[in-house]
């Protein structure tokens, strides 16, 4: 255990409001336990170990932070224990530092031991279920003194909302290189070059520019199907694009349109259609509107376009994850229930907005775009290759 | 939900093992939930989607696999409602498949659904504490009908221990890419290249092979901390490159030296003091020997050893994650309490063997090897560059 009691702890997050959303939700001691909200609360670190893997020996690697709230001061981190060289190299700001776990059980123990110290009788503990262990989860139960552990699912959201400079700095750099890898990718595949092989070459493209590529989801030809096959690509033939991945954790997630040999009439006519709903919900973006106007201009354009039947039209927040605030969907397959449809979208916000046409003789036809909510309107993140990218150049 | 009623349910796996470890232990439903052991279960198969992270929405991806014990054709998969068109390309083996699911509460519920079926009252439901979120555990946890939660970590531990010849060659083909890719970016580096450079150079070198990257433990100099950081190295300086990446989720981890120049003779001594207590362990390995034989050997070629008061031994099992079947150490700060030191090694076992030096003015100087149990001894993987690598040439 390290105390840097000399150094004040200053939070790399706006930790007001942190502990206004906690007061709001009748919190009084957070344990993040994901990684995405443990690299939020420790400024962007994440361990490089387990960044791409969790098991290891019986159990697994479990970050947790302990935020207690109004007091930075009183904040730990529970690591492993091979991260105490990160720690000499780039110290972590909370004033308690336990480089001292291997699995989940040991990793719980520590943080139990560090709320028992500072937490109140029948204190709130507010936790992520999804992402702690249920050995873990055992371990918190048993912490005593009446404490009550709740779930702090939407604290997290709400904090990681609107995103910094620093944050868009890395979002858009996420959509950039993106687009770069997938026009690169596009433009190198040609007659016969197989889906798989295109998934691997787009995981190169973008590994070489500094991105952490997450997955490819890929269709051919008149297919729906967008999973990894060794089916060819052919003369005249659509491809449809969709690709994740991260700089520094923060996501990139787009989808373009390819094709092999000039797109005929009719497929300029099909991406004109996806984009128009596209731009019918980008213009209703800008601080103030609400989330739900965006919604209803999008579905609004699609409903008037000759291919509704079988299109899609989709959006959602991201950020360190790939679908988070603001929850702006109601009646869709992945709804979220909307609660931000309702409420303002805030400067910062980063919007992903998707249209998806499921064309019943030309395939799988769609495009996603991220946008930055600014004051004024918006800024595109990666607004290029939006038109039919020609394969085989 | 799918039931291919026609097609025979052949599991992918000994599933007549499986079986037996379960009787043992008591066990008679399987729910995995660990990507490793849902990859294994399934055959291989790994959906790229979540491949590389978890979280989407309030929650996460859960895969889980069910399976009975002497009924293959009982078992159950679900998983996400995008994983429908990786089933069309290359089907499940279960003869159930639910792609219905995207968070852990949905996907618990659908495979507590399933359980209720197949259950006798009072059966004993072997989960993976560590990877059973605790939300999708309290969805378990109200089966009914007296069902009993138990751990089944050492079950899957157990039937993953001897690995098949596909897995093999997987294992084999992990190292052999990580030594290329290590020599290549050993023989880059030159003076003033960066540790996060080095470590960027082996990620895109891993990545260009066909691996997936994991980490990078790196030093430089007289150093001990294997973190990033802007430390460049210098002329005469040693380097330790030790790296995690997989092939096909199988993982590959060695750890090789470089020196900017050419090694001086006590160089040359302290890297054949480590290479001489890593070929004393190796000396012992051979199915039937203990496990226990190759610990002692390795320990006693240690103890003899002039840098034995600030040098480390340990082995340890490797397949598809980091530290597996067979637990060999005791009286080691990474022990896991040595429960297979006293069984004889199996063909077809895979160990990790390293020995670590902390020298206090020549810095971090270890070798880390991966061997294969076989008949009459072993093959090891990755065998290169195991002496000095000249950087900067």
């Amino acid at each position: 255990m390290t105390i840097k009691a000399d150094v004040p702890a200053i939070a790399p997050f706006d930790h007001a409001k942190l502990d206004r959303l906690m007061d709001a939700a009748g919190i009084d001691i957070l344990v993040a336990t994901s990684k995405h909200n443990v690299q939020y609360l420790l400024g962007g670190y994440k361990f490089i170990f387990f960044a791409a893997m969790d098991a290891i020996g019986h159990s697994r690697y479990l970050p947790v932070l302990v935020y207690e709230k109004g007091r930075p001061d009183h904040a730990a981190y529970v690591g492993n224990r091979m991260e105490g060289g990160e720690h000499a190299n780039r110290p972590f700001w909370t004033p308690a530092f336990h480089a001292a776990a291997w699995g989940t059980v040991d990793a719980a123990t520590l943080a139990a031991d560090h709320i028992r110290k500072i937490a109140r009788p029948g204190a709130r503990i507010g936790i992520e279920p999804p992402f702690l262990p249920s050995d873990a989860h055992g371990v918190l139960d048993r912490l005593g003194n009446s404490a009550e552990l709740v779930d702090a699912t939407s604290v997290f959201e709400r904090l990681r909302a609107v995103k910094t400079p620093e944050e868009l700095d890395k979002l858009r750099a996420a959509s950039e290189l993106i687009t770069d890898s997938m026009l690169a990718t596009v433009e190198w595949a040609r007659e016969g070059t197989t889906k798989a092989e295109i998934i691997e070459r787009l995981r190169r493209e973008e590994t070489k520019r500094g991105l952490h590529f997450e997955y490819c989801l890929l269709t051919l030809g008149p297919s729906h199907n967008r999973a990894t096959s060794p089916q060819a690509w052919k003369p005249g033939e659509v491809l449809s694009i969709d690709s994740g991945g991260n700089f520094h954790g923060y996501i990139g997630d787009l989808c373009r349109m390819g094709v092999l040999g000039e797109p005929d009439a009719e497929l300029q006519d099909l991406l004109a259609e996806i984009d128009a709903v596209q731009q019918a919900a980008f213009s209703r973006v800008r601080a103030g509107a609400l989330g739900g106007e965006l919604i209803a201009a999008g579905e609004t354009a699609l409903k008037a376009s000759p291919s509704a039947a079988f299109t899609d039209f989709f959006a959602h927040g991201m950020g360190l994850i790939s679908h988070e605030a603001p929850f702006l969907m109601t009646n869709h397959p992945v709804a979220y229930e909307g609660v931000d449809a309702a409420h303002p979208l805030e400067a910062g916000m980063v919007l992903s907005v998707e249209t998806t046409m499921l064309h019943p003789t030309r395939g799988f036809i769609k495009l996603e775009d991220t946008l930055a909510v600014t004051e004024s309107g918006y800024e595109m993140f990666g607004e290029r290759g939006r038109g039919w990218i020609r394969g085989g150049v």
